[in-house]
Order: C-alpha cells, then structure tokens, then sequence
C-alpha cells in the first residue's frame, strides 16, 4: 500500500471532516500497476479509473497518482480549501513519482514535470480546467533544455505553462496572453508558431510573467510545491464555473461528488521530429466502421489539437487517401508506432467492451496512452458497433441492447437533411417533432389540403393551430408556426402525426390578408418552396436535399434482441388505417389509444356533429345521428380490417363541445338554417357553451352520461363495426374505454349504457370488454371502486398531469422553463413522468385496483408512453402495455428491453 | 313471534333474494305489546319504529303492524313488484289485527277500516302517499254506517277513500275529484263540506266511483284485499316518486333503504261531535316556550288541517286568548281529553328526551296518539329546548349540544326589523317562521327560481305551498301564504330550510293569470318589492331596514358549553378590519385566511396593480410599487391592531394576472398613457397574457417566482406593518402562507425570498413562520418535501377539489346537479368534502407531513371549514383548526363540539 493512501486521521492528529468516514485520498498508478481500477469512477473520475486500469493492463501510462472527488466535495464545503494535511500526503506522492521517473520536481537537472487535469464521474469534455508542464520556473527552463538538449521546446514548454497557469490559477485572461502573441507575431512577421525561435519563445515568457504580475499585483510564483497546490485547487474550484454548471444541468448531471484531479509526469509531443500528440477513436464514430479513425499532430501538445491552431493529420492511409491531404498518415511516418496504437485500441475494446476514445503521445517515438473512455457516435454508428461487436464477441446481446440511448433512435425513423447538402438557416424556431420536409408553404389548412391533394408536397405555415387545422396538418409534410412552445397544440398533434415539426419562431410574421410572411428578412408568398428540420429547428429558403430513414440491417437486428427480453407490450396512438398500418411496421403490437374524436374533424362530419350537439328537436337530433353512425361504422371496420388479430382500444369523445364548435369567426349561416334558429340566437348558445377551465370541464364520459345520444351513437358504430369486421373466433375483444371517469358510479352507469346498446344490436359474447381511464388524480384514488367496473385501466398521463400538478399544458410554456432551470421540477412533466406526484398517484390505483381484481391490465397512454423513464417506470409497476405515438414506438421497445434487463440484474 | 314474521324461506319455499338474509318483513304492534321499538328506525321508518315503542309504553296507539323498509328495497330491485308470498303474511297480520279490533277486514256488519302510511327512516312529511279509510266498497260502508248509527259519517269516510285511492293508487288526479265536489257545490248551492248530508256525500261517492272508472278504464275494486295489496304496493311506490327524490337530494337524505308501510287500524276523528283530530307540539316550536303548542278540528280526520280547507282551533286556553279566535280550545272544550293529551307529552319527552310532535285523534271521546315524532323548530326554539332540558334534567349539556344541527344556527344570524326603521303594515299573517327578509315578489316557485338564479332576492307568494314548491322555496328569501296555519306545509317546510315564512294571510288574493295580488288594500304587480317579518307575521311594502342577530341567552349558553368540549381552533375567513371584528364577535379566536388579493380591488389600487403587472420598465415598476406597498401595509397594520393577540393567516396574491388587467369592453386610455404604450399594443399585450385554463395556470406562487416583484412588495408591506402595530411580546408570529404550491424546491425557494425582505427590513425574531397552502394533488403527494420548509399546512379544499375532481367550479353547473342526482357523487363536493377523493389525498399529506414534522400545525381554509361532515373529518384527521366565512363561524364551533364528543363516544 502506498504512503499517500494514509486515512484523514492517522498522520495528521486531526479528526476526520464530520459525515465522512476516514478515506484513501490518493490513488498511484503507473509501471503496470495501480491502486484503483476502471470500477472506481466514483471516486477517481472517469479520467482517473481508466488510467488506473490501462496501468494494471500493462499498457504504456505515464505514471502519476490521482486526488479524490471526496476532495472535491471537501473543497467546495470548506469555503474552498483543501485539508491542509493533504500537502504531506502530495509531498509523498511526488516522492514516489519522482523515484518512477527518475527525475525530480524542480531540479536543476532534470526537472519533474507534470499535468494536473480534471476528472469526473461523468465525462464534461473541456468543461473544466487543466494545467500542463507544471513544475517549470525561470531555472527548470534552462535544465529541461539541457536535458533534452532542445531550447526551443523548453522555452515553447515554459510559455505554455505561463499561459494555462495565468489563466486558470491567476484568472488573468486567455485574450492577454494571445494579445501578446499576436502582437510579437505583427511586430516580428512571423506567420505561425512553428515559425518561433526559442529566443522568441523566452521573450513571450517575460512578456507572460510581466503580464501576470501586472494583472494579478502578484509575482508568478517559482517554486513548483505552491504552482502544484495552486493548481489542484483551482482544478477543484473550477467544478463549479458557470459553464460545467450549465453542461451539467443540461445533460442532468449529478452535483455530487464532484471531480477528482489526476496529476501525472509530463510526455512531450512536442519535443522533436518523432513526437507527435492526438486523438483516436477505435472505430468510426460517424457510421460506426470498424476501422481507427483519428487525427494527429507531429510536434505538438494535445491542445493543440482541441484549439484547431494547426490542420492536424489522417491516422490511418485510408483516411488520408480519400481525403486530398498529403502529408503521410501515422500509418506511413511510424508504421510501428501504429501498430502499436492498433495493438492498444484491441486491447481497449475487449477491457471496455465499447468502442473508445483516447488520447496519446509520441514522445520521441514511444507511445504514452492519456486517456481513454467510451466514444460519443451517432446513432447509426452506434447501431452498427453494438451489432457488430455481439458478431465480435465483445458484447452479448443483452449489453447491446442495454448500450443504446432509446431517445437516440428517434433520428432514423424520420427523413434528415443531407449532410452534404448546402443551405441558409433564414430563422430558428422549437424543435418540436423532428425530422426534415420540403414543401410550398400554405397559409390555411384548407390550402395545404387542397395543394397536397394536388399531389404537391406541402409546409403548412400558422401563427398557431387549433383542431380544425387537423386535416391541413394530416396533409402537409411538416408544420412551423410562429407562436406556441414544445407542447403546443401543434407540436403534440405534428409529434403524433410523425410530421416535422418547428413552433414558436417568433420571428415570423404572417399577414394572412396578403397571403405572405416575413421569415426575419426573408419575404415568403404562398406557394413558395422551404424546408424545415424539426430535430434543430432551423427553417431554410428553398429545397434542401433529405436522406430516408433505413429500418432493416442493424436496426432490425437490434429491435429484435430487444423484443426478445422485453415483457411490456408496445402500442401506438392511432385513428387511420395508414397511421395503424405505419405503428404495425414500427413494431406495435396494438392500438392504445383511438381518439374517436379525430373522426369528426371532416368538414361535413363536423357540421353533422354540430347539429348532434346543438339540436333543437328529435328530429334534427335523428338527422345527425343518421349521418355520423355509418361514417363512424365505415372508420371503424377499417381500422379494426388492418389491426385484424391485435388488440385495439377505443375511447370514446373526450374533449369539451365547444371544441367542436363554430368560433366567434366563423360563418355559422348554413348551421343556423339546418338547426331552424337565427344566427343571432345560435351565437348566443354557442356563447353560452364556452367554459371557464374546459380542460376540468364538461367532457369526456360527462357528456357521455349528460348528452347519452353521443356515446350511443359511438357504441352502435362501433358494434356494427366488429360485425363488418367478421373477426376471427380467436380475435381479442375491442376494448372500450371511457374518458375522465372520477368515479365508481360515472363507470358503473356508462357500462349498463354499452351493456344496453350490445344487447340492443345483439353483440356477441366476448366481442368487447370496457375500461376507464385514469386521468383524473380522484379515479386513482378510488381506483378500487373503478375496478369493481373495469377489466382494463389506461393511465391518460398528459391529462393526469395536468391536474395532479394543477398545470395547463396549454398555459404552463409562461413558466415552465423558468421552473425546470430552477430545479423546482427535475424536468419538464408533460415529457418525463413526475415520478414524486404523478407517479405516487398511478402506485396508489395500481395497488388498490388490484386488491379488488389482481389481473387487471394496467396500460398507459399518452406522451410518457414513448419516454424511456417513464417506461421504466411502468415495468415497475407491472404494467401490461403502454402506447405511444407510431414513431415512439421502437424507442419504447428498445427502452422497454431495457427495463426488464435491469429489473432482472437487480433482482 | 307473530306468524307474519315468517323468513322469506320459510313458507313459500322460494329461497330468498340475493344478498338478502332471511329477515323477519311484518313487525306487528298494538294493546301495550310491540315487535319492533324506538331503536328500529332504519327497518320500520321513523313512524313504524315510534308507533311500535309507544304501544310497549301502553300509550293508546290503534293496532297495526308495519312492512319493513326491505321490502321497499325489494321492491324497487324488482321491477316494481312484491314478494309473491308477502300475500299469506298480511293476510296472517290482517287476522291478528281483526281478532284485536274484534272488527273484520270487507266485513258486513262491523268492517275493519285500515290507514296504509308510508314511514321512512328520515322524516320526509307529505313528499309520499297515504291511503286512508281502506277497505270500505259499497256494501261495507252500509255497514259502516249501521255499526256507528251515523250514514253521513259512513258516506264521508267513503268519499275519502275514493279520492284518496282513486289518485295515489290509481292516478286519477287531485283536480278531477275537486272539480266534481266543486260543481255539485254550485250545483246544490252548498258553501262548505260542512253544509254536506248524507246523501250528499253518497251522490259525490257515485260520481267519484264514476270519474276513476273514465279516466282509467278500469273498476274501482270493491275487494278489500285487492284494495290493500295495491295501496301497499303504491306507498311503497311513491318513495321514486318526483318530489320525493328531489326532498331526499335538498336535504341530504340516502336513497337507501327506502321507506317502511305502516297498516293501523283506522280510528275516527270525523265520527261526531266528540271526536276530533289534531296536531301538537309538546313545545312551541317557534319560540321553544316549554308549553303544548297545536291545533285541532272536531269532526275531521286528519287530512282536514293539513289541506287548510277549515281554519283549525286552538289547543290551549292561553292561546286562543292570545288570537281572535272565538271557538273554545280544546282545553275548554273537553278538558279530560286534554288532560290526558298532557300527560302523553310528558311521557314522550321523558322517553324521546326531545320535543315531540304528534298527531291524535280523538274517536268519540277516546284519545288515540297516530304518530310521534322529533318535532321540527326554529334554531331560536331548538337552542331554549335545550338549553332547558338541560335545567329540567331531561338532557346532559353534552346531549345537548348533540342535539342541535350546526347549520341551523345560520339561521339565528338573519337579520330582524331595525326597531327604528318606519314602516306600515299592509296585511298581516301567522308568524310561521322567524327572521326578516326583503324581495320582489313570485307568484310561483319557477318564477322564484328564474329571479334568484339572476341573483335577486325573491319572496315567494302563494296561496298555499305544496311539496311541488320545494325548489322555489329553496330560491327564495322568504315564505309568504294566504291559507294554512303554524303547522301548514309552508310553515314546516320554512323552518326547516331556516326561511322567514309567514302563513295564512287570509286577506291576500292572488291573480296568478294578471300576475299581481291584492295585499289588504295594496295592490303588487310581480317583480315589487315587500318585507316580511317572520317573527310577527307582519307584511311591509317596500324594503324595511333590518339588524343583525343578538347572539347572547340561549345561544351563548350552548355556545359556551360547545366550546368547552371543542378541540379544534375556529377562525374566519376575513380582510378587513369589519369582517374580522364581526368574526371575533361569532366566536373566531384568529383569521385563517387573508385574501391579500381583495386588498387591491379599490379602482385606484387596481390602477397601480395594473401598472405594476404590466410595467414596461424598473421606473414604471417602482412608481406602482410606491403606492401600493403603504397601502398594503396601512390595510395589513388595520388587521393586525383588530387581531392583536390572535393569530392571523396571510395568503400572498393567488389569482392569475388576467382577473386584475381590464376586460376588452373597459377604458383603457388612462392605463395605455400611464405605460406609455399605445391602446392598441396595450389591448395586444392583455391578450396575450389570457389563459386558457386560468385555475392551472400562471398564478398563485407561479407568479410570485416568476414576477417576484409582486410577493417582495407584499412581504416588505406585511413586517412593516408587523413594526406598525407593534405587538405585545407573547403575540403570535405572522403566518405567512403561499398558495398553489407544488414542489419542495418551490417553497424553499420562497422561504429564501422571504427571509431576505425579513432580514432587509429588519423583521425581528418570532416576527413569522411560513407555511404552505395544500390545493393542488401534487402538493398532498409531496407533503414530506413541504413539510421541510413549512411549519404549518392549510389545506385549500376549494380549489383541491377542482384539481383531484378536474371540476371547474365555474363550469361544473352544467353537470353537477345531474351527478349528484344520479349518486356518481354523494354530495356537492365544493359543499361538503369529498372523503373518498380529496379526503385520501388529506390522509396521505398529513401522514407524510408528520413523518417529517411530526408537530407541523394542519388548518383548513375555505367553503368545507363551515360544513359539519367536513369539520368531523378534519377533527379525525388531528387539525389543530378550521377557517372558514364569519357567519360560519358558530356553526364550525358546534360542529367541532359535535365532532370531539363524538370521538370521545367512539373511543
């Protein structure tokens, strides 16, 4: 065991920090040895872990030795100060080191240099600080250059040191020091910094150190023991700088621990002809080719490469032959060396199991590895490596399938902008459904339905839309609107239609009159040609070229790794056959949810469902019905003609009637007259239909019971339908589901209904079995008293939501952001399950549905259908199903699998 | 056991209904000696149950036997049938009864009359039928009147019966037998029934058994049995009947189990001048003086007084001296009768420890009591009652403060007559029940109901009410009649539902076809405006000055003994200075709810809150904060000096922006002028800060996150006015409360608002504690995280029911009558707490509250604080108060007393 590893109290007489057991602090590596390994990310930080391992593997490391993320957390608790014994401990660290490397931190000969970089648990590239070649002062400089015999990189060393440390411990800024750079380079006409002369190098370091002092009103300090105790707390502090506050956040990236620091002796690319610094992935993290792909840099430091200062190099011959790049690849200039960089990154991926991503440096022709840690990829190339590596046997196809990001699959089942196509983003709005579209831009939904039935793709452009825009959205190929945020009326609709979508562009202004709009500068008529792409947001002038989606090949072969481990059954949110029939080749295995109401949305329909609800008379009332019954009845048998064999759930009409109404706009003469009243009085009645809060109002099964003409109608068509359909014997019942239930009674009442209609129309036995949805937070809790009535619950998530947080999706965009970047909500509820309100409220009906029918079927509908933690959230609880919008649906599959993985690991 | 008690197995051989056990049906009673008793009520109905009890205390009750309230029950669960085998028991009941009266059922020479009555177990007077005189036909009344020597009384008694009969059972109306009596009337020049002879009554009979013949196609059966089995089978029907479902729903009455049937012998009232019927009270129901109180007709049966077709005499000397009356009392006229009748009194007060109301009739000298009942009174009377039965050693003050209904005692807060006010009587009435009420006069309950539903106070004016009236009743300020006596059903019905009534002002004659009505010489059109005294029967044209109650006496005397066994605190609901005044002077020991909001709504506040909402600029924002916040803070120090001593709950502003910003219809050019902005971006900006569902939207502590302007101008006003009033050093600490709180992070993060305006202001220590509001579902599920940051809760159960319920309040108007009707909900949730739902999200909040803080302080502020059922909940639940509006104060403290006394007898 190593000196440095001596517990807080054992050396120093003082008593460990409250809360904290006494901890190793400091972890060696180095020489084929090491005191952690890669399972320590905890406390090393990902940096600190994989050094520790690739150490005990025998693989080339400089050595060095690795400060805890306890430390961190100390630091940040004790008004930023480090344990003031832990400088004993790095003294007899260095003193280990210093024996490793048979050189000497600040000596006069051959001087200790080292990089103290940061490190935590999860990877925040270039989101915290650094300092290299630390340990050199005005005297290291003259005994590093003897001992490499090499001025110039001594005096190059020495200034790169001045400026991280200026900056990074001193605060003094980046800018200055390149001022001073650009300055001399002027002065001096010199084009680049290989142009340098160790003469020039020595000015800059007098010029960085005035500058230091005259910045700070302190000397830049000599001595190597304070630049190092100064640079692991500035390391430390700088988990808390704004911008890894804001990454983390955004990535949702725990506070705690913190970052470690790893403190290492310095190698050199930049030292001679046959050094050389770069980066490398071991396999391509664009289309997932099983080839090395990086880029190097000969006579350089890793910086660098990050600062794109220099045009750095192909690794491979390959890569440099289909580029027109001429300088040789590694491959060519040090053939052993790549060789030997092949032989690491084998041995790195049968250790990580992952494709990985590492640093390195030559250092007059030896490899030195940095870093490593598992590649960023694009979905497709991730696709690719899992599948290819289960064919490799790195990976079983349980990893594969558990290696994948869910979300991320949603960017190959939509179009995507060429990436080598050329365009001008002319403004930027919410990505709100994604994939891209081309299409004349149309300023009404009667217009983009007419051009589309023309046969002319269409963008449908609005201020905001309401649902008597469904059809011109059904028929356009994507949507933008200026007005609305991501759960706008518009982005829910577009994301169930699987159409791009981009909202909010606030920049737009339309004049409707006129028949054009403003995109910023940019001045549209309708009928002009734009693109959208719903995964950024950007909206381009124009036709900019698309790729399709590919579903086969890896894709499919992934899909069905993870169908086989998953137990939850995966639905879509459907109305049309061609919606269905897209869900079935997407994978769902049923309908969830039929929103029955999207079949009125039809003109003449609508007009029909008008005169059901505003009827004056029977006979008006009759009329209506004699109209809407077959259409619905054709509707239906359609749907359940493609679903032949699957299960499909039916809820009946759920939104308020005035939805369906006319608006104070519109021309209402034809309805005045069908219904034998004025304009004026039918104004008056449509006035008085408007309601306060219409989301807790009349609707769903309370007009179903009020208004029973509605629900009657429905149930006849749907009945008739199951008729049409001549299911097969074996077929599963349709299953009915009644909209906003709140109470035993409201079910027990809607079932004597149905019972009734079936007995009426002489429905078979089996033919349909009724459910209530759970949407209101009262349902869940007497959700013993649904289940007297319901074989079936499907948990409305969207709705629950709103009334369990007493949030209108449609009103919350004022605040919501504000609430979420303020952590009051971990994330936005109408995307991810609130798992602390909802949540609670779905695990109390569950419970109390199953203490009075133990086999009910459990599902969920709604937008948390297709999210990852939501499903896991579902598996949990034991559910049946749940049921997302047709392109959710292979993200629900996959992050279904994944829920059963790891509910049986832990298990 | 009588034979009639057979099981429902036994002798049929049938096995019994489902879910029923085999339960004795006939409870038989009669000659001192009963089945049943006082405690039975469920099984026999209150009648059933009284009638068995008094014949066991050998009080002189005619024989009979009672069918319990399952065979309703059955019979309603049956398509409107009876048990087959029912037949044999009463025909078995019919032979017992027939060997006690020595008289036979259809017999020719001394024939068994029977009275069929309903009985349920709640008192629902006159909203069933009621056949009397059953078993006469058209042999029997020849012996009828043989037996008694007396053909007039024999033809009478079988009119009745024809009526009675011809209309319940066999649903001739009303109208057709009193057109036919009405012309034979003109016809024969008669002026009252009085002036009838025997052969009168005998013609009236023929066209009586004529008419039903006519209207129903169908023979009036002449057998007694079948006459039997149908009138049965008919009272047990009326318990569906209209205005028996819509009394339940008034007044809160189970559908469940139904009514019993009682079958008495028939004693005779209308025999000669001996005999006699009335009604009594053992106390004046009015005023609770402790002396009988009633009235009484010779030569009647007992429909005569209820109907109001003869003026009915006094019972007592004293009141008859008190009235213009001339006829002597009963206590003149047949004071051995009387006498016994007092004794019967006492008796039945010794035994039902309340005041009785009765109805006897008095067969030839022989006083025979029909039914005894808890008599109905006016709060004034029910508080005297009590309070002197507890002198009397009748009741403990225990019993006595059980026996009172809390939301009676709203009653005792109408105002009277200003003693000062002038004013002339134009008609005068019988004071039927107390208070005073001003209104514009209906002439019928749905005119009553139309005027009150526009927010107008109504008096309603009738000739006389029937149970049809309930609604306008119900809509109305006040009762005005012009027949009927004390115990008429306007009388009763007007006590009960605590309006002012004034009945039998003979001198009014109605137009109901003009609209208008002559009032003595003042003639009314419908929509003028009159007062009525209910306390003297005084009638005043126009609108009178009234004054509030005088809360000491009785009142006081039960209040204290309330309090001394309440637990929970009371407090109001209150803003300013006079409401709290009024709420300590009802007995509010602190204010759980200060709507700061209301604080603003004066036009120039309004004015400057706009400015502020919708400030362009800090300058803006600082010239409205200028004047609002001393404004705030006078308001705030006014409160704290009225409430020194007493706690005092402050809400910071809840409702959404757009309830404060001015409307499309208002000026807005001062506002426009004052932001510097034209009207037309003003009207825009407005618009767009409108809400679609505004109760989930940006309100409440949404806003005050989100525009912390608003809540740090409230905060600074509030410890400044803390320092204003400078309170005593033991004076409890602010409460200062946020509403529509969500998350625990929330909360926090307003805990840190507040106490950063604390420590800038310099607020001292003990100055507050904060707590939260509980009304949206997420915060009952999160208590735990709340309970972190608050030291007390107060549930807001208004708007927690429209979140768990989704149910607008603004809009469920549309529905909710209908779902309580339908029993999907027991009561009007935003009445009386719905234990189910809201109820369990309470349960679950408290728990994890005190999981967390196990002393946390639990309020409840809103409409629920004043409503009994609700305040036992709360008590169960361990609250330490309840706030609620300052009329409701009295009744939350006796309910509060209700609710620990209880507890104390569960425990």
């Amino acid at each position: 065991m190593s000196q440095a590893s001596t517990p807080y109290s054992a050396d120093s007489g003082t008593s460990p920090p409250e809360d904290e057991a006494p901890l190793r602090r400091i972890y060696h590596f180095g020489n084929g040895e090491a005191d952690g390994d890669a399972s320590m990310v905890q406390v090393l930080g990902g940096k600190g872990a994989n050094l520790a391992e690739m150490s005990k593997m025998g693989l080339p490391v400089p050595c060095g030795f690795t400060l805890t993320t306890d430390l961190c957390a100390y630091y940040h608790a004790h008004d930023n100060t480090l344990p003031p014994d832990l400088r004993t401990d790095i003294e007899a660290a260095i003193k280990k080191l210093e024996a490793e490397t048979k050189a000497e931190f600040g000596d006069n000969k051959n001087p200790l240099l080292l990089s103290v970089r940061s490190g935590a648990p999860s990877s925040m590239p270039g989101m915290m600080d650094t300092v290299l070649n630390l340990g050199l002062n005005d005297e290291t400089v003259h005994a590093l250059a003897a001992h490499f015999n090499d001025t110039r990189f001594a005096w190059d060393s020495y200034r790169r040191f001045l400026q991280l440390y200026g900056d990074v411990v001193m605060g003094v800024s980046h800018d200055r020091f390149e001022d001073i750079l650009d300055d001399y380079k002027l002065e001096k006409k010199l084009d680049s910094d290989s142009d340098f002369t160790a003469q020039d190098w020595q000015h800059i370091c007098a010029a960085f150190r005035d500058a230091i002092g005259e910045d700070t009103g302190q000397a830049f300090p000599q001595s190597p023991s304070e630049q190092l105790w100064a640079a692991v707390s500035a390391v430390f502090a700088s988990w808390h700088n704004p911008r890894a506050i804001t990454y983390r956040r955004l990535q949702n990236i725990a506070e705690s621990p913190g970052t470690a620091v790893t403190i290492q002796a310095m190698v050199f690319g930049n030292l001679s002809g046959d050094s050389a610094t770069g980066v490398a992935f071991t396999r391509n993290p664009s289309t997932g080719q099983a080839r090395v792909f990086g880029e190097f840099l000969p006579n350089a430091q890793g910086e660098d490469i990050v600062s794109g200062i220099r045009t750095p190099l192909h690794i491979t011959k390959e890569a440099r032959l289909g580029s027109s790049m001429r300088e040789p690849s590694l491959e060519e200039s040090m053939p052993e060396t790549f060789s030997q960089l092949c032989d690491v990154f084998a041995q790195l991926e049968a250790r990580f199991h992952d494709m990985q991503d590492i640093e390195f440096t030559i250092q007059q022709g030896a490899l030195f590895i940095l870093q490593t840690r598992d590649g960023k990829r694009t979905t497709r190339a991730g696709l690719k490596i899992a599948a290819d590596m289960v064919g490799e046997g790195i990976l079983t196809q349980d990893e594969a399938v558990m290696r994948l990001d869910p979300i991320s699959l949603e960017q190959l089942l939509h179009p995507t902008l060429d990436p080598n196509a050329k365009y001008e983003i002319i403004v930027k709005g919410l990505p709100a459904s994604p994939g891209a579209a081309s299409g004349k831009v149309a300023f009404t939904a009667a217009q983009a339905e007419e051009r589309a039935g023309r046969g002319e793709d269409v963008i449908l452009l609005r201020s905001e839309t309401t649902p008597e825009d469904i059809h011109g959205m059904y028929a356009a190929q994507g949507i933008l609107t200026s007005r609305g945020g991501m759960t706008s009326h518009a982005a829910v609709v577009a994301r169930g239609l699987g159409r791009p979508c981009i909202c909010g562009a606030t920049s737009i202004q339309i004049d409707l009159e006129k028949g054009t709009a403003l995109l910023g500068k940019h001045r549209l008529v309708e009928g002009d040609i734009i693109t959208i792409d719903g995964s950024t947001g950007n909206v381009m002038a124009g036709k900019v070229a698309t790729l399709e989606a590919e579903l086969s090949g890896d894709f499919a072969k992934l899909m069905a790794w993870a169908d086989a481990h998953r137990t939850l059954e995966i639905r879509a949110n459907a109305e049309t056959p061609m919606d269905a029939a897209r869900a079935r080749r997407l994978g769902a295995e049923g309908i969830g949810l039929v929103r029955t109401e999207h079949m009125f949305f039809d003109p003449e329909r609508l007009f029909n469902l008008r005169l059901l609800l505003l009827s004056q008379n029977p006979t008006q009332e009759r009329k209506a019905m004699d109209t809407l019954e077959p259409a619905q009845r054709e509707d239906f048998a359609k749907l359940f003609k493609e679903m032949a064999g699957h299960p499909i759930t039916i809820r009946l009409l759920d939104p308020p009637i005035h939805e369906f109404l006319p608006t104070p706009h519109d021309d209402i003469t034809d309805l005045a007259d069908a219904l034998d009243m004025t304009e004026r009085s039918l104004r008056s009645k449509i006035e008085g239909l408007q309601e306060v809060n219409p989301m807790l109002g009349h609707r769903g099964s309370r007009l179903g019971l009020t208004m029973p003409q509605i629900y009657e109608m429905q149930l006849r068509a749907l009945f008739a339908a199951r008729q049409d359909s001549a299911p097969a014997p074996d077929a599963p019942p349709i299953e009915i589901m009644f909209p906003l239930i709140m109470a035993g009674q409201e079910l027990a009442q809607l079932c004597e209904m149905t019972q009734n209609i079936a007995r009426e129309v002489k429905a078979r036995e089996g033919d349909y079995i009724i459910g209530s949805m759970i949407e209101v937070p009262r349902a869940a809790l007497v959700a013993d008293q649904l289940a007297a009535h319901a074989v079936f619950f499907s948990f409305g998530t969207n709705d629950l939501t709103q009334t369990t947080l007493a949030l209108s999706r449609d009103d919350a965009g004022r605040f919501l952001g504000d609430y979420t970047s303020r952590a009051i909500l971990a994330a936005d509820p109408f995307r991810t399950l609130d798992i602390d309100g909802v949540g609670s409220l779905m695990k109390i009906a569950v419970a109390k549905a199953r203490s009075v029918r133990p086999d009910i079927k459990l599902g969920l509908c709604g937008e948390h259908g297709g999210d990852p933690q939501s499903i896991r959230f579902c598996h949990a609880l034991g559910f049946d199903y749940v049921s997302c919008s047709p392109y959710r649906v292979p993200i629900a599959r996959l992050a279904a699998a994944q829920a059963a993985l790891l509910a049986a690991k832990s298990s």
